[in-house]
């Protein structure tokens, strides 16, 4: 099933174990690779510390500009754990004890365990659907059009298995790829402008690579949903390679 | 050499590859490490695709609230390479030909190799002082606040090389950090608020870790620039954990 127009997505990262350089990201990448899969392309992602003003300006900003923000990180029982709090002032509901969470979580602490820090993980602003997860008992929920996520990965992806049948199949975007040992970008560069200019539609782009055994080259890609303009683009940049002296090979490089 | 206020900075990540998930960001992390340790802290970072009209309003917002405003990608030979254009545009100078770059590529490039693609390589906003690397001839530059350079993070760390002594030293963010197996953050949020509240001047952060061989704990973390109160900070979080019952140990667990 696929509809005309495709919605678009934002990723919001929060959190100052990212901007402090202690912690290398990869959520962005799963998700953007998976929401692409989905027809739900990822138009921008900002990374932003723990602080509420910036978290509650943020959040109003992104979710009216895109159809869906993801969040992840800042959704623990911590003082700095302020995610849940905050997109409640953004969207002007009380953030408050949610009975349900309340429930599962006492259920799942030993008794006298649930201190005030985990309650807090329980409470959550009205209206708020929670993501169950199979990992954890972190408290991820989605309101509105903004999801919000764990930012540990192994907890933020097995949300995300649960979420994903929630947000509907589009158009994914499709791609084709050839590459060339010994090409260089700068001697290509005029024959993948015209052959851009001539498929406004879709999106080409040019990515140098270094093979392990230090071999370089430049793999040309093509992304789009229009199949006859990819067929089309796919020949002409395995003819601009020939061209250019170099040989063709399907797909991208092995990484 | 330290300074009462250390300037900040913003990241601007270009580029269509990482938000498709095709490519992961591995630039970010290590201009907020290299950035930390010079006392210039990163205060956000933003990835949008190459769209002209985008990289122009962001350059201009970003570079007028924070110091320093830190580019990676499109500055190749290719269509796509846009960002010298667009940085011009949200200076409001002309981009025109750099005569000692072009000297420079031209003399790099064999006899007819010097192409428009090439040439437009050394097209830089006027003003701009070009970043010299020593592994490519990528035209990096800074221009004001503003210092652009490649996303091919081999590249990219050359030029900040070749940067870092323009940038000064200001006072770096120190940090403690004790960890302990069998440490749950929901049994230690409530003792590790009340240790923020006691020094709001520093950041505390409490990171859980899963360790290769399976064992679970949470590593406390403080960071700052008021020596005392770190040492304060350690001593109340080395406390906290033997209070809980856990075994603390120095510093971080090892990845």
């Amino acid at each position: 099933m696929t509809t005309a127009s495709s919605p678009t997505a934002a990723i919001l990262v929060i959190g100052n174990e990212i901007l402090s350089g202690r912690t290398q990201d990869v959520n962005v990448q799963f998700l953007a690779t998976r929401l692409g899969a989905l027809g739900i392309p990822v138009r921008e992602v900002r990374v932003i510390p723990d602080v509420a003003r910036t978290i509650v300006d943020t959040v109003i900003e992104l979710r009216a500009r895109y159809d869906h923000l993801f969040t992840t990180g800042g959704i623990g029982p911590t003082h700095d754990d302020i995610t849940s709090a905050c997109v409640a002032e953004a969207f002007g509901v009380p953030w408050e004890p949610h009975p349900e969470s309340m429930r599962l979580l006492e259920a799942y602490m030993a008794p006298g365990e649930f201190n005030a820090a985990r309650q807090r993980m329980a409470t959550l602003p009205r209206g708020a659907v929670p993501i169950p997860n199979s990992v954890s008992v972190a408290p991820g929920f989605t309101i509105g059009n903004v999801h919000v996520m764990a930012g540990v990965p192994r907890i933020m992806r097995a949300m995300f298995d649960a979420l994903e049948p929630e947000l509907g199949r589009f158009d994914p975007v499709r791609q084709v790829a050839v590459h060339a040992d010994r090409l260089l970008e700068g001697a290509l560069a005029e024959g993948l402008e015209r052959i851009q200019d001539d498929h406004p539609g879709l999106e080409l782009g040019s990515y140098p690579y270094e093979r392990p055994d230090g071999r370089r080259g430049v793999a040309l890609v093509a992304k789009g949903t229009d199949d006859a303009a990819l067929a089309a683009v796919h020949d002409a940049l395995w003819s601009l390679i020939v061209t250019l002296g170099a040989t063709p090979v399907e797909g991208e490089p092995p990484p």
